[in-house]
């Protein structure tokens, strides 16, 4: 190993360190802690974070990554050191410009903010929120400008900071076309909406009963319970402290059937990216999925390209009827599935089906594009917030709750990060048109055998972790970089032929 | 604040955060941490642990310990600031005089051991174990050479290490009077043994219901939910973060009952001690309890004087019949009583009853004695247990698992520990009778009315911490140090009168 690179790793195992324990509280906060507990913890998280921006911002790192950037040094490295010295540049290049006592300041200001967030939303009071928001944004637009290359819109370097590579000019192309074919196609799949009964799914279900059977399709689906923990968490999420140790959460509504099952193949999804990350860069900094957007194609693939098609539920359909054999006794797959797929175009972007996602999403990237042209005032977003979505869903929040504070991203600081949602949507997408031309998708799942497909997916996309880039992997994987026709395709024939059939089909079949 | 004392501060805050992350790493991986986990958790636990020596022991805090001792400095301090820096000092002088790279040799060493260790008492196999035990005693002679003071013998290094001014004189003393009352006393009670029935205990019972009832039973004695977590692990334990999240496991046998409800109340003794403590001092190395002893003195008066008593059973018996109706409908709160105290000499020390309890300490002090002094050798240790435990409690294990491989904390490296757990009976009875005579106790217990007698040991024992040691509490709280006296009266009270009565009886009543 190369010198220079051997006295960085003392740098990079420490941070690693730091950064599980850091993951670890974040864990237990939402899954366990004690209501009280938070005031004091606090203080101890603040120190290692403290601890963990130390050991990665700091002189000596700073020359370690200048020397490896010689060409002697270069060569001298492998694949994965080559990626884990760009990805540590890249957060070093995101931090390093940052005056210490701003980014300690801003810290504190996000810390604070998602409290007053909940509050504003709980008390339908923008305004009480809105001064918060402001100063978050004007942080970010701070922060951009100390490192917006030329020629580059500020929003634009928030965004490369989620999906590499990535920019305004791609995504309003991108965007523009799901626009174009989603709304029009929206209009026409409401007017038959009434045909698809949903009424099952709205019965009384013992969620011991639920936790049982999200339990067994997790593991279906592939999460390893020798390698991972299923908890519960007001809202669902993955993480991990490295391959070996990947947990997701669930929640549970006692009036919802579909919620907690679709949430469990969602965070699986996430779950099997990580549990398959190679386990030479599993505790490195490139030792998770590639960009955000890349982990929500996996999330999404799972749960609905997978999880919301028929050759899914042929094998399991009967265990999930034997769980509640009441509720479900007159409800067939066919009606099942319909249910499940069912598209309402409603106010709430985690509640809404897969037609309509992105439209949610669509309308966040618009309003983020127009605050950081100056477009947009902080106080005219909520106005603007729900002309977009009358104009697009055909709905009108009765308040900012269900509004403009829906989310609580922007409280937390992501901004430019919304976009990825739909980014994973439409990788997944493309993914599944290249795997039905490649194996016998359906006759897998048919056949309760998903095996192939997981280890398809580890082979070509999770294994590597970050050491490639989105597009990287996706010309790897099938010589095309992210292209949204797929996923008008996959929508717009999913959609139009709803009411006829609602199977995957495989283009092949062995 | 000294200034001298603020520079100090800075190191202590992360030491603090560092055993924070330490301690929920402990109990991530005892409650939940999947199977696999730990190997590659180990790694980050691994630097973390040795970012917490570096925290506490360097030049820094070495100059900043000895400036501190200067008299000027010293007036500076408060008392609290005064005990921090005493802990720390001694924390230091422990640690300083050991050579860095033996202290890793070590650490590597008591990490490996307790595997060693599992797998001899699997196997019935002390020879695999012995050399490692041996390896163990001689570092631990060693380190306590580094640092023995002159007249004072090895084992009384390690013996003050967890109980500060104690020592092999004084424990002599105490344990004689100990042995010597309660050898006699067993072979009476046992002669009686057969006429408490216990045969209640050992039906099934539901563990769902076993949790529901712990759960119940553990707020009852004031164990506060919104403060701390009752979890589940293979033994039951007691760790904190701080006082606002302290955290107790439990286990849960369907055929025993008793197991889960004591435990439960054991831990739940330790657990009110940690909520209770300051919370000006719980961010801080005091900021526990006193000793391993006085701990225990927590734990023990809850889960056997408080307990075991028929006061506390009174105003309660009646909803564990509730929960078990079919099992107890037979059972009276006077047969339940004896049943729970009935003493039966066995083997193993975690499923001794009161009475005998002390006497599984006593031999493992003789051993721990006789390996110091050179009077033993590693090898004779198994016939040397044998030979105790059947001169003492008329009991031969049948292999060496059930001998002198039974417990982990020599694998640990815990060695001139087990004392204590007999020191916390013994002021535990004397805590007791302090009690009696100052406030009507036994009423308070069967009024159900436990927040006084809460009170009084968070004012006299709780919120100190450790900023005062175990005979420094006794003194204040009843103006006598640890005096095994009350010990020995309230094992001869309880177990010469059992088979009469077997409540706690108050002297005055208001």
């Amino acid at each position: 190993m190369s010198e220079t690179y051997s006295k960085l790793m003392k740098y990079l195992d420490k941070s690693t360190a730091l950064e599980t324990a850091l993951v670890l509280f974040q864990w237990d906060s939402e899954t366990l802690a004690p209501e009280k507990s938070m005031e004091l913890t606090a203080k101890s998280i603040g120190i290692l974070s403290s601890e963990y921006y130390n050991s990665l911002i700091n002189e000596d790192v700073k020359s370690l990554l200048a020397k490896l950037g010689e060409e002697k040094e270069q060569e001298q490295l492998d694949f994965n050191q080559k990626a884990i010295v760009k990805k540590l540049r890249k957060t070093y290049e995101e931090m390093e410009h940052i005056p210490p006592e701003e980014y300690q300041a801003y810290q504190e200001l996000i810390a604070k903010a998602p409290g007053i967030w909940t509050k504003a939303k709980q008390e339908h009071n923008y305004p009480v929120f809105a001064p918060y928001l402001e100063e978050i944004m004007d942080y970010n637009k701070k922060f951009a400008g100390y490192r917006v290359k030329e020629g580059q819109n500020l929003y634009d370097v928030l965004l490369n900071d989620y999906e590499e590579g990535f920019n305004t000019k791609q995504l309003d192309e991108f965007f523009g076309k799901v626009k174009s074919a989603i709304v029009p196609l929206l209009k026409e799949v409401v007017k038959k909406n009434d045909r698809i009964k949903k009424e099952f799914n709205y019965q009384s279900f013992d969620t011991e009963k639920q936790k049982q059977f999200c339990s067994f399709i997790s593991q279906y689906v592939g999460f390893d319970l020798s390698k991972g923990v299923i908890a519960e968490s007001a809202h669902p999420f993955t993480t991990k402290l490295h391959n070996q140790d990947v947990r997701i959460t669930n929640h549970f509504f006692e009036d919802n059937l579909e919620s907690a099952i679709f949430s469990v193949i969602h965070e699986t999804g996430h779950a099997l990216y990580e549990m398959n990350v190679d386990s030479a860069i599993t505790l490195s900094p490139v030792g998770t999925g590639a960009s955000m957007g890349m982990h929500e194609s996996q999330s999404r693939f799972f749960e609905n390209i997978v999880g919301r098609s028929k050759s899914f539920w042929i094998p399991i359909f009967s265990k999930l009827k034997d769980t509640f054999p009441e509720q479900l006794k007159d409800i067939t797959l066919d009606s099942f599935i319909k249910g499940i797929n069912k598209s309402v175009p409603n106010l709430i972007r985690t509640d809404a089906d897969e037609l309509t996602y992105s439209l949610h999403i669509i309308i966040r990237y618009e309003i983020e594009k127009m605050i950081f042209a100056g477009e947009a005032k902080i106080t005219e977003l909520p106005d603007i917030w729900n002309q977009k979505y009358k104009e697009y869903l055909g709905v009108v929040p009765p308040s900012d709750s269900e509004g403009i504070l829906q989310d609580i991203h922007w409280a937390c600081g992501n901004i430019g990060y919304f976009p990825s949602y739909a980014i994973g949507s439409a990788i997944a997408a493309q993914i599944y048109y290249h795997m039905v031309s490649i194996m016998p998708f359906c006759q897998y799942l048919e056949e309760g055998n998903l095996a192939p497909i997981r280890e398809y997916l580890k082979e070509h996309i999770h294994k590597y972790g970050a050491t490639k880039n989105t597009n990287e992997i996706l010309m790897d994987m099938m010589n095309e970089p992210l292209n949204p026709d797929y996923y008008v395709r996959y929508l717009t024939e999913k959609y139009t032929k709803l009411y006829e059939f609602c199977t995957v089909k495989s283009s092949k079949k062995k």
